[in-house]
């Protein structure tokens, strides 16, 4: 037996027993004829003392020779402190030890395995396991797991069934870059990893399980942007006999319920916000709602002035910034410098100053008056002591950038509070998107989402224009979850599949399986799917995806810490009758 | 709404209730005036009635039209049943319809759902989803997701956390073969999907995460045996601070926990026994021990008499079948023919009659008196109406075939009880075993096993001899989960790596990260990983995993639904730097 108890949990109430502990030496203090060790493992951290006076000579002299990081097992009395520590559980009490056994020992690490580490992310991701040492990335992966088991519990109460689909699917080169895997035993022929498991949840509502759910891997070989993984988890839900509102509600519970429990936090129910009005509100299909600045649009009240800029923009739109009447006129300046950036691309920016004494300074008084200026501040809501910031131009760029600059704004004014949740659900999504580089529609959710019954028409006359049965959980100005009423008949599915250019071929090769199964009785189905790697990070009141997952890749997929890719044997290539093509 | 309840919920207490229920036509009675039909969902069968007289006129003729596996929708009253069905729940009542909606058709299903369906096995998982609508199906994926969650629920409450292990890892040429994974963004290098998270839960013990575990889709690319998946699902765990015993006793109380939450059958303790006494005793490393029948060695008493064949042999092992001596002339000879087949190559079987009288009658009268045959009975433990079974011949060989009949017999015998269970450790395994084809030997369990302290001397003179910290839980003659305390020091799992024949390049390429990971206070730790498929079958009484499986592959690794594996694209091919080479 290894211990008696971890290193979290003796307290006064155990004086004077005799335990066993085990764990690492995160700090030694020697004073010559003392020594103090913080002995440390998962649970938190005990001290140790060794005393040149009570301690066995021989023990004694072996706790000298401990360095950071070795693993110790120990054998003591559990006595009193006399310099008590307030900070931490267990700090009312010390070991006094009797026995000491080396059980392995350390290098010294390539960084302090402290909550302030001196590593940077290079190093901490090839010595990931000693970065898991460290309690933020401990309790990180910790928390993930508490997620985890209480979405898998609540569900399951709710009568969702947990079903594993398989890993080892076929390519279809609708949607992202599949991973693929050779098959040995079929030559010629590749499995693809799952980017999602959407047509086996749809085959098992088929198959009348009729609630589902699964916290899966999916994987999508992308080139990857900062905070994307090739593999990523879902928590991957779906239900039949249900229309969006059972959807909706169903998941808002969970969410609701995961705040509750998880972070005790009350929320009511969900915002629920049209993608129209969003993108013309935010400028943005997620928005971070925990603060306001609203969009107005000023298109009626600015025009056919003078001003030759606003006259010839399709969309003039503003926001009122709280308080930002305090910014010098070099932080505006900063600003604007920061709006023209390449990544936002804003050719400028109009300003006006909402003064305490109800008078407005804007940046364009040669054309427009006090009057003028008090329409744009009723519109944007602005109020005394407010900024209001005017971007122009075309509708669907300044909307992008306008909402970048709330963001940023927002997050210079402290108003992105990790401890606010602010959920809401984001509807009627366009069922189609146009792709410049195709030079055709695609599908903006998937080819298995629903159209809008009332919108079929359109379908012919004005695609664009269709709204699909789809929806997006949002939080805290992340996508957390989306997802969609499905298809359930075959004739429908191959509308869909003739729309987004498939030739009845290609449709049957790829989805007759599931076009086949839509012939047997499949009943109306929906689902969603949640990022969980998002989600938990968003809960944790973090940003990066990669806190919270145990064995991240870098940013070229590479895991460095083991080194993979990597080249394989001529021998498994030839098995797997493939060539190099280099 | 689709639905106000499912179809298993409504009884006599909701009687004169307004209801919707929706699902598939089970089956239609149709007697002209009145027509009763069975809808089905996942939750039972309801019955509804369509009378002419009471019911509206187009809702009856509706009625009439619909086929098997039509998915409906119905409103109607809650009525009590005038023939009541006390086979099924809902059977006191039954809904007089008064509106129905057809939400889709069905083509003639290609074998009919029910419990004894006239679907070939090929049939079915071709339509796999209709299969699942089969209450057998279903019920046994339901099994599954509740043995998921009970084993997660349990680790969780004993401190384990769940934590998640990457699917795209490095290819490593010991043990079985790997699924590869061609890398775009890194040409000419490849991933490999993991055989199991071996080295990352190690790496999690280096990383204080002391009690670990994950329920993991892993992969082996091996040609198929029968009842052999290439993606296969595991109860993955590991502790840190931990000897064999702790291991042992955590686990064992899992499937004690286990048995009882699910099945409702109390186990006590369960019996542990090395590696050496259950292949002595029955002839395999993964004995069923539901009943008797042990091995009974006999050399000292047969040999040095007259019987040639037995003299030269190096074993001559015997068992007693009970009650065995009813068995007709004809029925040992079909036996002594069964052995005869090519795949259990026994020469031939000597056998013993226990007669009631206390007499024996022996195939080997002529070598051996009664006083002879009394020891035989003794040592294989026979009594009064049984037959005794002995083989002899290599110890080996001798001991596979005596325990293929013994499995055989009791299978016969019907002493294979599935509602029995019977699970067993088997510990002290081999750390080496020596492999014909390569001419060295191979890790028994795997390289990170660490061997006996105690027999370390042995490794230079007798390895074979050398026992490891090795387990295997065995239940019901199945090894459902195998695990080993590891190799936790550098040095030692270097020696390891040199003795299976790694260079030190090798080792050092592969296995690299893990030795350095030793290097900087590695603790003590072990761990068990538990075939989910195998544990969910045998709990749920059943032989065959494919019926545990939502969506299984073929023997030949095809999922024959969706007709994977498949060829992809030439682009594809060329961004992942590959040709065929056929």
């Amino acid at each position: 037996m290894y211990r008696s108890h971890n290193n979290g949990e003796l307290r006064l109430t155990n004086k004077n027993q005799e335990v066993t502990l085990s764990g690492w030496v995160q700090k030694t203090r020697d004073k010559g004829f003392l020594i103090w060790i913080d002995l440390r493992d998962r649970y938190g951290i005990t001290q140790l003392i060794f005393d040149e006076e009570r301690t066995d000579k021989f023990v004694f002299k072996n706790a000298k020779t401990l360095g950071r990081e070795f693993v110790i097992q120990i054998t003591g009395t559990v006595i009193e402190r006399e310099a008590k520590n307030k900070n931490i559980p267990t700090g009312e009490i010390e070991i006094l030890v009797t026995k000491l056994t080396i059980l392995n020992k350390s290098e010294i690490p390539p960084f302090t395995i402290e909550d302030d580490t001196d590593g940077g992310e290079d190093i901490r991701m090839k010595y990931r396991y000693l970065d898991i040492r460290r309690n933020a990335v401990r309790e990180n992966l910790i928390f993930r797991h508490r997620v985890s088991m209480e979405v898998r519990n609540y569900l399951s109460k709710e009568g969702f069934i947990d079903v594993e689909t398989p890993y080892l699917i076929k390519s279809t080169p609708e949607g992202a870059r599949d991973f693929v895997v050779p098959s040995r035993m079929n030559e010629g022929q590749f499995y693809a990893l799952p980017q999602s498991p959407q047509t086996f949840k749809q085959l098992l509502m088929v198959g009348g399980i009729d609630k589902y759910f699964q916290i899966v891997k999916c994987f999508r070989d992308e080139d990857l942007r900062a905070d994307r993984q090739p593999e990523f988890t879902q928590i991957d839900c779906e239900m039949a006999f249900v229309e969006q509102e059972d959807i909706l509600n169903t998941f808002e519970n969970l969410i609701i319920h995961l705040l509750k429990k998880i972070k005790g936090v009350k929320v009511e129910k969900f915002p629920r916000m049209t993608y129209d009005y969003v993108m013309k509100t935010y400028g943005n299909d997620k928005p971070d709602i925990r603060f306001d600045m609203k969009f107005g649009k000023l298109n009626e009240v600015v025009q056919h002035k003078d001003f030759g800029v606003f006259n010839v923009a399709e969309l003039v739109v503003g926001i009122a910034v709280p308080s930002g009447n305090k910014f010098s006129r070099k932080e505006i300046d900063r600003l604007i410098k920061w709006l023209k950036r390449p990544q936002i691309g804003a050719l400028g920016m109009i300003y006006v100053r909402c003064n305490d004494d109800g008078t407005y300074k804007s940046s364009v008084d040669k054309f427009y008056n006090q009057e003028d200026l008090a329409k744009w501040a009723e519109i944007t809501n602005a109020k005394k002591g407010d900024l209001i910031c005017v971007l122009s131009g075309d509708a669907n760029k300044v909307r992008t950038q306008l909402s970048a600059l709330r963001m940023e704004l927002a997050t210079q004014l402290g108003l992105r509070d990790p401890k606010v949740f602010a959920p809401l659900w984001v509807v009627d999504f366009p069922l189609l998107e146009w792709n410049e580089e195709t030079n055709r529609f695609h599908a903006m959710h998937h080819p298995f989402t629903s159209p809008k019954l009332e919108d079929m028409e359109l379908l012919k006359t004005e695609p664009a224009k269709v709204r699909a049965n789809a929806y997006d959980m949002v939080l805290n100005g992340n996508e957390i979850g989306g997802g969609s009423i499905r298809i359930h008949d075959k004739k429908t599915q191959e509308m869909m599949f003739d729309y987004l250019g498939f030739t009845k071929a290609e449709a049957e090769v790829q989805f007759g399986f599931l076009m086949n199964a839509f012939t047997y009785g499949a009943p109306p189905h929906g689902g969603i799917a949640f990022g969980l790697d998002r989600l938990v990070a968003i809960l944790g009141g973090q940003e990066t995806i990669r806190d919270f997952i145990a064995f991240p890749k870098n940013n070229s997929g590479r895991d460095v810490m083991i080194d993979a890719p990597a080249k394989i044997d001529t021998k498994q290539l030839k098995e797997l009758h493939l060539k190099l093509d280099l």
